[in-house]
């Protein structure tokens, strides 16, 4: 049995003030290319169809194309969730007449947890859902992290589950260890947003969305695939692809990657602005690409970014380097990973990024009250 | 052959400030009983199934939730096309798919105006569409007006149409004749939004959507069916209903009218604050009904809204008569049906209306460049 998995499509994309819809066209018309030839059995989108709960019209459109291309033209079953940029509500509309040819949407979470079965595998969805959804809709109150939600979620499918047959998860988590980039809209602050990978042990593959390189974690079994295309300058040196996966009725699988091909790369150039403009060396260069154009040069310049873009007509983004440098104390964020911080040390860390004034006595006062309010009513003091 | 005739549903409508979801909620599960006993062979919807083209999270809950319970549950065909309240392109994803079920949803319009046929019935949609689009899809630059662009629709469908079987047209339109409401988003200014009903004159039946009232037009042929609930207080004396129609193959047909009974009408209520308080008054009033007052006092009142509230709790617009004598110029709006003013004529007559200042010769001149400039891009001059 062989199932493509993707994910993080992003549709009506707004990078840097260009909408993407058209790149987002060409890739995904490559996309159907890749399922013509492959001929899987299921094609599976694991969360973030849309970049956002209302996406502009032409994302609709394009959706709706792409989507009727994949399963009603080429009959291909497709095994989709919502992600955490997607509307539950809004793009679950219509899920129930889609399951008649096979297009399993799930974008609102419900305690119907059942798999679909697709030609020896069963499919789980676990689409996006804050860990409040989860607590009401199990009635757990002990659930306050992604954490614990998705541990909640996968006990439950487990109560059912053969551990026989090749089970394979979907979920759109950001999974302990992944990487993140600037383009990912976090999920929460302080760890509690992380879900730890040993969760999905119980099934064969697990297939991610939510973090934008596929080489985000590095578990066996545990993967994402990474979004079709960038969506920002930290993903320029990440590989795009799709996970081609064949799997037996052990669950045993293999996993290839095919890449995708963008019309326009997105991409960082680096130097002064007299040598970014000699011919000699733009003539080298893919000028059309998306690009992060940062000026080595000191002092003032004239106009640069309308110089550039006679020659580079999709600079997105001009820096300077001078300028970064003042900069850099500000721009530093601190990436939060395994460690759990206290609310409060973690808001301490966030103001002293923030803002050049000093955390002080009182303000940590007020910051301590405010903590324990909502500890309070959520019920976890 | 049996069908239901219904519209303007305005899921996600917003009355002086509340949301009807939950009573639009109660008529529709009245009007799924409705279709239970008549078990009529289709349910034709004529546009504005939501009331804006980004609705509330509930409402898109809702329609889904309706349409299913009438098409899947119920295996009942419907024939359903966007009015302009809707986004056509919203609206219109995942038709592709319902089409399997026989839900045939038409938000977008295509040059495909083949009809659906349904027990011997023909039934052709014509979604609301600008003039521009009209203009634009059928390459006829003489397409200015929605008559005109009507005109042009029903022409294109007469090449192909059998004029001796049944055919029922399913339109969006202000047809002439109709009475307006202030629930009913103006198509257009200057009469141009008008359609005249002999343009349907090919069609055994035409089933339209945008005017509230079952009684806003009087023709053989030519029906509104009306909306299902009052969406404003100028509608209040309006009855609410579906239309039954059972036609036989020739395109005869019988029609009845069955009304809807809201959880709570809308009406107005005129007194002196004292009388409305008196229970002798109130108890033979149902007074959870949404209330338009009108109070009748003359001199000061202290909190009238608050009292009257303790007693009606859904007064959704308080007004004293004093006042509205007051503003009457004012709010002495002209509407405009029949006639052909000129844009200038218009907007002169709109600005002495909506302002107290004179139209003067210097804002006559500037609206004469302005409007020349506007017809000029539009090919008209």
């Amino acid at each position: 049995m062989k199932f493509i998995h993707t994910a993080d499509w992003h549709l009506g994309k707004l990078v840097h003030g260009v909408y993407m819809t058209e790149d987002q066209r060409e890739i995904l018309n490559q996309f159907i290319h890749l399922v013509e030839e492959e001929q899987p059995d299921a094609v599976v989108i694991a969360g973030d169809l849309y970049d956002r709960s209302v996406p502009p019209t032409s994302a609709v459109d394009l959706l709706d194309e792409i989507l009727y291309k994949i399963n009603v033209e080429l009959k291909t079953p497709v095994v989709a969730i919502g992600g955490n940029h997607d509307s539950a509500e809004r793009l679950s509309f219509g899920s129930s007449w889609y399951k008649q040819s096979k297009l399993y949407l799930t974008s609102k979470l419900t305690d119907d947890l059942r798999p679909v079965h697709i030609n020896g595998v069963n499919f789980y969805s676990i689409p996006y859902a804050e860990p409040g959804t989860v607590r009401q809709l199990l009635a757990d109150d002990s659930i306050h992290s992604h954490h614990d939600a998705m541990k909640a979620l996968v006990g439950k499918i487990e109560e059912t589950m053969n551990h026989h047959e090749a089970n394979v998860l979907v979920g759109h988590a950001f999974v302990l260890g992944g990487q993140t980039s600037d383009s990912e809209r976090t999920l929460s602050v302080g760890g509690s947003g992380c879900v730890n990978a040993e969760l999905f042990e119980p099934f064969s593959y697990t297939a991610l969305g939510h973090l934008h390189s596929p080489d985000a974690i590095k578990h066996e079994k545990v993967k994402y695939s990474g979004s079709l295309l960038k969506y920002s300058f930290s993903e320029a040196t990440q590989r795009k692809a799709v996970s081609i996966i064949e799997m037996n009725e052990n669950g045993d699988f293999e996993l290839r990657s095919r890449s995708l091909t963008p019309k326009q790369d997105m991409r960082e150039l680096e130097g002064h602005l007299e040598e970014l403009l000699d011919p000699h060396f733009y003539q080298k260069q893919c000028c059309d690409d998306y690009l992060k154009i940062t000026l080595l040069d000191e002092g003032a310049l004239i106009d640069p970014i309308n110089k550039l873009r006679q020659v580079y007509p999709n600079v997105l983004h001009l820096e300077r380097k001078a300028a970064l440098t003042d900069m850099k104390k500000k721009r530093s964020f601190t990436s939060v990973k395994e460690e759990k911080k206290s609310e409060l040390d973690l808001f301490a860390q966030f103001y002293n990024e923030m803002t050049t004034s000093e955390f002080s006595t009182d303000k940590r006062e007020i910051m301590v009250s405010v903590i324990e309010k909502v500890l309070k009513e959520e019920g976890r003091k």
